[in-house]
């Protein structure tokens, strides 16, 4: 089971909100945070705040897993301030995306790729769900293979999010929980992938670009989206039955994989440890 | 376990090579094929006569999955010999490569996709190991993925293969097992594989086309091929092992999907069912 340790942020960029009233008595230090934090943060502000506290993970001589999507931005940006003040050394960044790679590359991170850095050291990412025993869904933003593959060799791997992404269990979320599959007969795989989940109750959708065509992931595949009406009962069941259909390339549970996950929410910060 | 049943061809064909010296003493029969299909038989031969035997499956009113390679073309060549000749009626064909589109296509078959005909009556295709299970490895051709897709939705799935083929356990002919995988940091799939069968002993390598460059698969993907020194102990339990790295898109173990094989030696044509 996952342990839990609640405790306010330190870092400069949210001291400002976190500081105690009271340093001795915890309790009236998180009631304090509730009544400020809830009326000036935003989500992105809540973001960071989970950023910064990641962030705290990296040390210099690092090998790092660089995750995608709005929360894991604020992470490089931060780690990119770090190197670039000389705080952070000898550090070498592992991009999850196309996305990610452009970031990194611009912030002037030293970035190298599984090829010739197969064991990472520590990767950040967001998630799109997080369940109580840390078990994720993933891939919203449309990288989960790239993720995971980078994820899955990272001796830790820690997540970030907001509090709007815990679930009683993945696919509770009622959103999307993405499958990349080959472009060849997605439809098929489409059909197969809903009839899997007839239990849950699931509506299977090819996910469209802005421009409505369908959109093509950086390994060049579609994204089948899943929408489950109940949370799916067996997931590791369910994530095997999913890899083996011909044509899938990868879904998005990330099972067993979270070492660690910092969840920012209105009542303050959440560490949640394996 | 598979049974297995030996007959001569009665195709047109080979009707010359196969007919009987004496019909009621099934031992001078096979002697009579020995003696004379060893002198004059080519694998070419040998794989024409595997084909048409297969062929003597396709029924009018069928949806067909057609295969891939040497050994397919002459089965896709016949089934649109039948066709044009008006022996054929109503079939659709789902070719598994841009090649065998182009084939069927250019023999007038009538196409589809798995998108539209989720459920084929009967695939025929080659292999390039056949072991005593009738469990096989495909892929040498580049289009395991999209064979694998059509003969896994396949009523009767019958392979047609030539008697060098046939292997005590798969990978036992330390030929290439195919392994499709995103291009992505497929060198670090190529070493994960590897890693993989160290007790089987294993060397991986990158496929590369004709002008020396990786070669591409239909999907855009990479292929790893894996040559052992002793056959893969435990199949299945590699299949799924296999199918769970991140980044693999397919692999060329196709496991309890023949319903029949039809081998053709300098003997005869063996038919084993399972």
């Amino acid at each position: 089971m996952a342990t839990s340790l609640s405790f306010l942020s330190t870092t400069a960029s949210t001291a400002s909100f976190c500081r105690p009233v009271n340093p001795h008595h915890p309790s009236t230090q998180r009631t304090f945070v509730v009544n400020s934090l809830s009326k000036v943060l935003t989500q992105d502000d809540l973001k960071k705040i989970a950023a910064s506290k990641a962030v705290e993970y990296v040390k210099s001589g690092m090998v790092l897993g660089l995750g995608t999507g709005s929360t894991a931005a604020f992470v490089v940006a931060e780690i990119g301030e770090l190197y670039s003040s000389g705080k952070l050394t000898d550090i070498v960044g592992v991009p999850t995306s196309k996305r990610t790679y452009e970031q990194a590359l611009s912030l002037g991170i030293p970035l190298s790729t599984l090829d010739d850095h197969p064991r990472i050291d520590l990767a950040i990412d967001g998630a799109d769900e997080v369940d109580p025993n840390l078990d994720l869904v993933k891939g919203r933003g449309g990288a989960l293979l790239r993720e995971k593959m980078v994820e899955a060799v990272s001796e830790k791997f820690v997540v970030v999010a907001d509090d709007t992404k815990l679930v009683s269990g993945l696919g509770g979320s009622g959103l999307a929980m993405p499958v990349e599959v080959v472009q060849f007969c997605w439809k098929h795989n489409l059909v197969r992938l809903q009839d899997m989940f007839k239990e849950e109750g699931c509506d299977a959708k090819l996910r469209l670009g802005d421009d409505g065509k369908p959109y093509v992931t950086d390994n060049s595949n579609y994204i089948v989206d899943l929408y489950f009406k109940t949370p799916i009962k067996d997931a590791p069941a369910s994530g095997i039955e999913i890899s083996a259909l011909e044509g899938v390339v990868e879904h998005g549970l990330f099972l067993d994989m979270a070492t660690a996950v910092i969840i920012a929410g209105k009542e303050g910060v959440d560490v949640k440890t394996k």
